[in-house]
């Protein structure tokens, strides 16, 4: 059973099953969901930063101003945003020391902070004071006091907006710097995939609060007509391509296979037992959909270790999910050689004893769907004839009629790059600007839409090939192979010298 | 009598006095009142560039939207933006030409236009499309369809902020080169006062958009605590003492006077008479504010040529009005050495029989005291012993009150700060963004406010000791001093820097 929290809309199974397609390959973004993690797995990953503080961190709120750009008397609303501060290596204001700062994206922000280790594990080297802040409309940070009253209509979620989110930040770092008499403590910003987007977002929107930022994963270009709508899939097939071309074609035959046996007497039955579905009632969308979510959110999460991002994973897991497609074991049956892929996915603890269609929706996610049917217009749902997914053309009228139907209003979607640009980057940023890093992996379909090569001399470009979403900012782990820890390496260089830059500039 | 259009709230003469001195000492900003300019001003400052063209401009409207950082169903609405376009020298898309962009502000854009002669000027040099865009919410670009609803209360007046015009010309910018398929043709943003401020936070917000603004007299540090409340009448006071150590003695002493004349018997008639008042009613405050408006707005356009900015004025006002303060024939009473300085502002022309004291109140500046009482919140009101004007204190608080009581809503005093910048400003834009041309005019007090040294090789400041506000953008005449042109050859230089580089740089 799907539940949609907050979202009455979706009542009928018809409508909750093509949404759901339609949420993950039309709309659905950075396979953020909001979970709770549980101390395992902050031991399981557990850093010097973390291991020597009781408490990783202590939950502050501030109050809030519902809208930074107009004045109406509702924009005076205020209400409470959440952030998490660690001062445990802080080197305190008198030293200036820095303070690094999470500008959080969409979801709980307990969550972004575990998975954001990169922070704790260099605290200690950069005497830094950590914040990490919630977005608005996320986790604990709710305008209109209350989620069933701010998700209710475009009225009260018309302030959910990534402008909005950044004076926020701006108004809440300026104000904190303030009360800890730190005024002189230079900020950097970190963020991965749409936090990503806002770090480097406000490096270049608020030079004076933050004095560079580390941009992981956030594919500022895949906005607008600035790269093709097909580049997303083309880079997961890639992966899969990758790792074999069996692999590869085995899963591009199966979705003509699914449909046929959508057709044929017998055929939901036989899918239902080849994939070992529990009870859910198999309808052809549905079925596609949470497997194009494995597929995808595979390539995305591909770290080089054991994760639990989204779900909990084999290092390499689109490495795994091909050696099972193409495991002789399992025959020429391409249900079978899926379903092994899907049990890796869905099922690597291996203790479930089927598998269930809803563990493919992400839960908590109205506030995204609320965005990319407003500003975060990201093509991503082309198709080429070679894609690992049926052909198909990217759509966006269709999308702005769903999203005016769901919404209430239409998708502005030239707003993202009038507000930031995008278009000619490198002619614009050559010039303009600095001290921005942007990291991208190349596993990661994501990267496609990312900074790939460096504009300028403090606007660089770290990029990986073995990389996938964000995984610079994983906790440092013994497993981590050699590229990883030399990206990270890297950046901590980089952050140095901009560091070392700040203090010897005088005003 | 005083006529404050669309304010039904001052009702009471005595509250429009004082709101009338308080608007100009304590809020009132940039000298910037709407009129109309009839053909012969144009004629008398006649370029080449507009006389060979029958009309200056075409007039156009952009249909803009609401409000460009929220989704509220709300933020959908739509209003007419009027702009002014003149082709007459552009070299067109073909051949990248480019676009000046005048980023209007608090008036009629076609004041503006006739005021900032220097794009006229230079059109033919450097091939360039004039473009005048009106600010929201003045002119003809009034949202709600109507000025009296749009000026009614703080729901409908909320949308009238910076950010929001900001936004309106990146959005009417990119349309506007998307209509003409000049997307590859190159835009420099102009402005002058207030309108200086937003070609600069323009460049700094819309890199993608402007490579470079030529920002006159915007006084982007006269924010929060960035500068002291005095430096403003500081600087008024150096105007007058530069002129003559006797004339500001004369107009310091002139205070008390006129304090001690209104206490005794017949002492308004006296002043009445020894100012040759027509037929208003006297009152100690309006007739201070009158006096002082003149001493204020004379410093503001002390130009080295007669001009017609807010009233036409001969070269160098302020060394007139001290002549006239000095003038052995005035004797030794204080006011009708005023007077002489007086009937130079308020009657250069010499056709008026008698002075009026509204004239010193400029029509329709609602919506600068909107904004001025929202986030343009500028302390320019300290006086300190050695002023000009009686010594007095900023005192924010009452502001606030008063803005509250007027408005609905109350100030942002640390907006513009948090949301652009302006302290350690050297620090923060030393490595950060580029092609930008501080020009001030030590005369005008708004200088104090002003970029006075060059932040980087292309955040330049240009400053002449004898200039006044934005007297770089008027038209030239054949009396320009050698230091004007000198200026302004210096700003067509870095320009032309700016083209060549752009045009050099590819992407």
């Amino acid at each position: 059973m799907i539940v949609l929290s907050n979202n009455k809309k979706m009542e009928s199974p018809v409508r909750v099953i093509m949404f759901s397609l339609f949420f993950m390959l039309s709309i659905f973004p950075f396979s953020i969901a909001v979970r709770s993690f549980g101390n395992s797995y902050l031991h399981h990953h557990s850093s010097e930063s973390l291991s020597s503080s009781d408490r990783p961190y202590e939950v502050k709120y501030f109050t809030q101003i519902l809208d930074h750009f107009n004045f109406n008397p509702k924009s005076y609303d205020t209400f409470q945003q959440r952030y998490l501060i660690n001062d445990t290596h802080w080197g305190g204001a008198k030293e200036a020391a820095p303070i690094f700062v999470y500008t959080g994206n969409e979801g709980n922000i307990t969550w972004f902070a575990q998975n954001t280790g990169f922070m704790f594990d260099i605290a200690p080297h950069f005497h830094a004071l950590l914040v990490f802040i919630e977005h608005r409309y996320y986790g604990d940070s709710i305008p209109f006091g209350d989620t069933e009253v701010a998700y209710s209509n475009a009225t009260t979620l018309g302030y959910l907006s990534s402008t909005q989110a950044l004076a926020d930040y701006a108004t809440l770092i300026i104000d904190l710097k303030k009360n800890l008499t730190a005024e002189q403590s230079p900020v950097i910003v970190f963020g991965g995939s749409y936090g990503g987007m806002l770090a480097a977002w406000f490096r270049l929107k608020y030079p004076h609060v933050a004095i560079g930022a580390l941009a992981s994963s956030s594919p500022i270009l895949q906005f607008d007509d600035i790269i093709s709508p097909y580049a997303f899939n083309d880079v997961i097939t890639k992966d899969y391509k990758s790792e074999s071309e069996s692999c590869y074609r085995t899963i591009k035959g199966s979705w003509k296979e699914i449909d046929e046996a959508f057709t044929r007497t017998g055929g939901i039955e036989e899918l239902e037992k080849s994939f070992h579905i529990c009870k859910d009632q198999v309808q052809n969308e549905w079925l596609r959909s949470w497997i194009q979510t494995a597929i995808v959110y595979a390539a995305m999460t591909d770290y080089p270790t054991e994760s639990n991002f989204l779900q909990p994973l084999p290092a390499y897991p689109v490495r795994q999910m091909c050696k099972a497609i193409d495991d002789p074991k399992a025959g020429n049956n391409t249900f079978a050689k899926l379903y092994g892929a899907m049990n890796i996915y869905y099922n690597y603890s291996g203790t479930k004893p089927c598998l269930n269609l809803s563990d493919s929706v992400f839960h908590g996610m109205d506030g995204w769907y609320w965005q990319s049917c407003t500003e975060m217009i990201l093509p991503t749902q082309g198709n080429n004839e070679n894609s690992i997914f049926p052909a198909s053309t990217y759509n966006y009228t269709g999308l702005a009629s769903e999203c005016q139907v769901e919404n209430g209003v239409p998708p502005r979607p030239h707003w993202i790059t009038t507000e930031f640009g995008g278009h000619d980057i490198k002619r614009v940023l050559k010039r303009f600007g600095s001290n921005i890093i942007f990291f991208n992996g190349l596993r990661d379909p994501w990267s496609a839409g990312g900074i790939l090569e460096s504009i300028s001399e403090s606007i660089v470009a770290i990029v990986s090939t073995q990389g996938a979403h964000h995984v610079d900012l994983r906790f440092a782990t013994n497993d981590d192979p050699k590229w990883l820890k030399d990206v990270r390496e890297k950046e901590i260089q980089i952050m140095n010298n901009w560091l070392q830059e700040y203090y010897t500039v005088t005003n």
